[in-house]
């Protein structure tokens, strides 16, 4: 939600929109930060971001450039749609070829052509490369807002190319580039502002240049910068050729988005709910499809268990554990999915075969020692309660064993969407547990029906 | 899990350890960047890690503070409880004293007294402040690596400055304090290359400098950097004295750590399970209080359900649902729990009452439209199957009763973890889950027994 001082921002806008007082508008505007328009906007009318857009792009077209990059998703597609084609392209000309490829396909037909003719035949193909490479790429995070020098420059040159750069390239790193393009050393300002005026890059520079293949995945890109500490990742073709950078405030971004997203994939809920808090029908549209696959699961655990009538009418106690033998595995089961998952994401467990098979035996040996102890514990508690220590034979097994093959599932099906090119983290969803339910209740009343003859007191 | 190349140096290194080869061992922890030497870190056994931190503390005292600062924290304690007490304060002395406030209760008296014993009044008296904040606090993030410059600095002055400063400083802003050390402006070094050298520092600063307070949350330094785009804040005290910054690095380190965290604690499993991976009693011994929470509130689910005992011998369809109804309230739970909590966490929903109450009241409204859809489909394949049409109205009634009060529940613990001063992500976890099953289960069986001559056909 907004802050207060944000609301009352946001209602002096509509306020002067609708009056129609535009210099008024306009002033606010020009003082108002980018990143707070940024919030103010998802609490817009479509209506209301169209105009005030259009009204800050004749005023200012670069922080009108700077504000749509940062707009969600669905809200920047939703202007780009409503601009006059001139006018999109206008703004959108000054998105890195990146950004471009993320949202390309959204746009209408009319508009994806005028870009295409607008850019070089390089930056086409450039584009292609980067919609081919799918949404966990770092494609849409390259910037083109960096400075790069051929080896030959002076420190006295390349002090005077920073001094006229663009206003937005932050000036942290000079990368040095070759003949042919290729990044071949960086030069923190530092090095250069110490250096004597007429030395050459190549004699400052440093050698040792960390940098990231423009096919890399985010989750890569994350794992650079907080390995090496670094604030800026130069970025490089196949060829070695330099063709960007990321900054790291745009992996920040990401790295929330990403975490929002998982949080939600693990409910079977979605990230854009938090965008519509006035809009219940839309919110509960994007919710009920997970909850009808849980429904439709936990109608097949419903025949299972009318599949075990018999034994529960011959014993009905047995049924009294359903619900902690289910709760008990499930969350076995989601503890396995969500370290799994969790592991695979942040890279601390590799896709090697061979190292995801020492983590799965790891997980199946600590969940025998659980079942052990919680076995012991709910078997005994039912012993006691129900009066017949077969009992707590029965339900001792079924949740030993259910417990393991749990923690089985759990930590498996984050590999398997892994390695189906999805996201580890749907594994840890409402899938899992359904899955789980019907599992459970299978072992636990099929266990009972074998002891069946013993139960009987 | 190590890459492959990763795993090599490993082994290398603890050949060369074992084998006493010192030499060689030196130049490969030279030569070795400070993150990998991170990573290897969480694979060697103790005596290992203390060994060879004190090795490239010999060579490099540097390097081996920069380490230390990133090690995981279970591990920088450990080596910091292992070192002589002279040794210890040696490194430890380079740190901030966020960092500091962070970790000195869990080191031996001896070493705390020690490290006090070294600092200044002031810094004894912030050390104290710090440690006052909690953990959520951003002190440990502040570093001690930056430039401030008086107001009638010169711009040929600062760039001496600038010339001179320690290695480990990123030269992007000089911060421009006045006599009394009060932050009142920020020059980027672009501004400051392109002023004449004879202009002093307060006639290019920029006067509207974005800054945070010392005894802010992590989570409102994460939305001051995204919102503005920002690679380093600058930190203030109660008096707007400047005292450190905030790298946006350590910011990207905090987000990935605490997102991790927060997915185990919906599991109820804790972070430190990724490190010890050979350590199943440990694992299994941080996994378990969480388990035995859901063992025994299910005993109470179990008690709950032998209490309607006569209903269930009269109706025995009855019991077949009881895992539908659990699974989908507890779906419904956990995504008003977790959109709740991220929202909370995220600062989408501000802690105000009225504001949350805006949201839970949304959670509801949207309860009610799925229940509806949910109970209407699960009531006419009840009843179609078990050939009882009362059994429709009798699951659909529980079940519509059931999504309404587990979205209610769910929305509303975070809010009160919140109010508690604990984390809203608790509550997405395992009391949540457990919570919810009683409650399902009272209500969906005390719905069927008010109907109970009805159902018997």
């Amino acid at each position: 939600m907004l802050t207060p001082t944000l609301n009352v921002l946001k209602e002096t806008l509509k306020r002067l929109l609708y009056k129609g007082n535009y210099k008024a508008l306009e002033r606010i505007l020009q003082k108002t930060h980018k990143g707070d328009l940024v919030a103010i906007f998802r609490y817009l009318s479509h209506q209301e971001r169209v105009k005030i857009f259009q009204i800050l792009m004749n005023i200012d077209i670069e922080k009108a450039s700077d504000l749509l990059y940062d707009l969600d998703e669905d809200i920047q597609i939703e202007i780009l749609r409503a601009l006059p084609v001139k006018e999109a392209l206008r703004v959108l000309i000054t998105f890195s070829t990146g950004e471009i490829s993320k949202i390309i396909d959204k746009l209408p037909v009319e508009l994806q052509n005028a870009i295409l003719e607008k850019l070089a035949e390089e930056e086409k193909e450039e584009l292609q490369k980067f919609m081919s490479y799918g949404e966990d790429s770092i494609a849409p995070l390259i910037s083109e807002e960096y400075i790069a020098v051929e080896e030959e420059k002076t420190v006295e040159e390349v002090l005077n190319i920073i001094r006229s750069a663009p206003e937005d390239i932050e000036i942290i790193y000079i990368y040095v580039v070759d003949k042919k393009d290729r990044l071949i050393g960086v030069a923190s300002i530092k090095e250069i502002l110490t250096a004597p005026p007429n030395a050459q890059m190549k004699d400052i520079m440093n050698t040792d240049v960390i940098s990231i293949r423009s096919d890399a995945k985010k989750n890569e890109a994350i794992d650079i910068f907080q390995r090496y500490d670094l604030l800026i990742i130069p970025v490089v073709d196949e060829n070695d050729e330099l063709i960007g950078v990321i900054y790291i405030d745009d992996i920040l971004d990401a790295v929330t988005e990403k975490t929002t997203e998982d949080f939600f994939k693990m409910a079977g809920a979605q990230e854009e709910e938090l965008f519509y808090t006035n809009q219940i029908l839309k919110t509960a549209k994007l919710r009920l499809p997970w909850l009808l696959v849980v429904v439709f699961g936990e109608i097949i655990s419903a025949f299972i268990i009318s599949v075990f009538d018999f034994t529960i009418r011959q014993f009905l106690p047995i049924i009294f554990f359903l619900p902690l033998v289910a709760a008990v595995s499930g969350m076995i089961s989601s503890q396995s999915a969500i370290i799994t998952a969790r592991g695979l994401t942040t890279g601390k467990i590799t896709e090697y075969f061979k190292d995801f098979l020492h983590f799965l035996i790891r997980e199946v040996k600590v969940a025998i020692l659980i079942a052990f102890v919680v076995s012991f514990i709910v078997g005994l508690i039912s012993s006691v309660w129900i009066s017949t220590h077969i009992i707590g034979i029965v339900i001792g097994t079924a949740l030993f064993l259910n417990i393991v093959i749990a923690a089985f599932v759990g930590g498996l099906l984050p590999y398997i969407s892994l390695k189906l090119h999805r996201d580890p983290t749907i594994a840890t969803g409402p899938i899992t547990l359904t899955l789980n339910d019907i599992l459970g209740i299978l072992i636990y009343l099929g266990t009972a029906t074998l002891f069946l003859e013993y139960l009987r007191i």
